[in-house]
């Protein structure tokens, strides 16, 4: 089914990219993208530290219609996304760039591999990303397989969903990627403790926080954020995270490892009903109902 | 730290909602939510199937600089959300809608439980979502205790991985619970075979797709597709579903019931190095390298 054309962005000339990342997205709609303007990735263009392209897909259709799609070879449901325009999109893209460099082209699919912050800090390393966010059922295959003759191509999937379009997935990978970037984060961020950062809160969910008022609708802060001691503080903190990872997600708490936890960390599961077993190799609930 | 103000979107009157949900967003970014306006969620909208409401939070601060947040409590690097603006906005949300009536309200939060398939099928039979975005360290802890004291509340994170926001969690959660409306999908999309729909689909990625032309750049689309034969395409697509699952998903792989896999499937498993193994109650791998 053919969408109403919208307007594509010209390419731009061949600029080798002296600083920063460069990133293209290719897609039936470029209005999607437009957050890429706003807050941490808005910034980060408008510092240099990212050089971001987006173009409309249609601009590489040939008919008078600039269809993208048609029917699945074997029937079913749905269109498929026809491989020509894909193509063409893909070699303009590419003769963009300096001699002889390809990008790392990025498919946001719900067949790919996880994103995961692991993923986005080796995709922060590269200098190149493409994205190439599908409707329907998908892009033809052989587009995928083609452009892995001549780029690193990474399939990857957000989380278990299914979402009209691959485009808000790209805003995910892009957002989350461009944090990583040299100098982005302000000082008012940090990756220190974010949860699944590496280091002592891996597999960890952070716990509460609060700030002023000390009392407010009759709710306080807990008396040992107000206490001064460090220490006491980080024990609560680690402990609230304890409690909220086993809350929420079960499956992180399988893949804790008995050497990140001391003696009092220990102290902390079992009031949890967490404890060691050693047959199983893994923290194993006191309490039958907690893995859902 | 402060952002410089954005415009708030004045409160409209009360109207009670008589056909399709309605959302309320409230956020630092009000353009980050632009994309609502555009493909399927835009169009419902405009068909009134869905009623979305984007609120600036700093239309409730008090002082002169529009502050919405303030040092964490305990120490620690980066800004905490205050309660006063959050809570005021969450009464003003209420209060627009029908007497006695109150949301759901959504924090997306990387400590939330995960945003599934299913999570999302939950939130699509609400009325009413309020989805509250947070910046920084996350929203005073107090605000979610109070919201709950009055109305259901779902803390929920749609991947491990860090965002600068919840913003872009809010479109890919709206975006997923959008589709699942009524009639929202046409009929070029479908819900049947999803991946993660619930099903012959269940825990299994889709395979490839094609379309015209059948040979392109040297590359030819599957003789089986071709072949009109509708039982032979659908094991195929099975078959191939088998070995996208279990090369980008073993964790998958490891929910497979026996039950599930008829004999000629169990046969194309085999192929693929998978038995069941009946002391451990799922599929394992006869190849050693599998599993990541």
């Amino acid at each position: 089914m053919s969408e109403p054309a919208g307007t594509p962005e010209p390419l731009g000339p061949a600029e080798p990219v002296q600083h920063g990342m460069r990133i293209d997205v290719v897609t039936i709609f470029p209005e999607y993208l437009e957050p890429l303007n706003v807050s941490l990735v808005g910034k980060a263009r408008a510092r240099g530290q990212l050089d971001v392209h987006v173009h409309d897909l249609r601009g590489w259709t040939t008919d008078v219609h600039r269809t993208v799609d048609d029917t699945p070879y074997g029937g079913g449901p749905g269109m498929v996304m026809k491989p020509e325009p894909w193509a063409a999109a893909l070699d303009a893209v590419v003769g963009q760039g300096p001699e002889g460099a390809v990008p790392t082209l990025v498919v946001p699919t719900p067949s790919g591999r996880p994103f995961t912050q692991e993923l986005a800090q080796e995709l922060a390393a590269r200098p190149w990303l493409a994205f190439a966010p599908a409707r329907y059922e998908g892009i033809d295959r052989r587009v995928i397989e083609e452009a892995a003759t001549r780029m690193p191509v990474v399939e990857a999937s957000i989380g278990d969903y299914v979402l009209a379009g691959g485009e808000v997935a790209v805003l995910v990978m892009v957002e989350a990627v461009a944090r990583l970037l040299p100098g982005v984060l302000g000082n008012a961020e940090s990756h220190r403790d974010d949860s699944f950062a590496p280091g002592a809160m891996a597999d960890l969910l952070e716990g509460p926080v609060y700030t002023k008022p000390a009392e407010w609708r009759g709710r306080v802060v807990p008396d040992v954020l107000l206490s001064g001691n460090h220490g006491k503080i980080a024990r609560w903190r680690r402990e609230q995270a304890f409690a909220r990872t086993l809350a929420n997600r079960p499956d992180l708490v399988a893949r804790w490892e008995r050497g990140a936890f001391d003696k009092k960390d220990r102290e902390a599961l079992s009031i949890l009903g967490l404890a060691w077993d050693e047959q199983l190799g893994r923290f194993r609930s006191l309490v039958e109902d907690v893995e859902e």
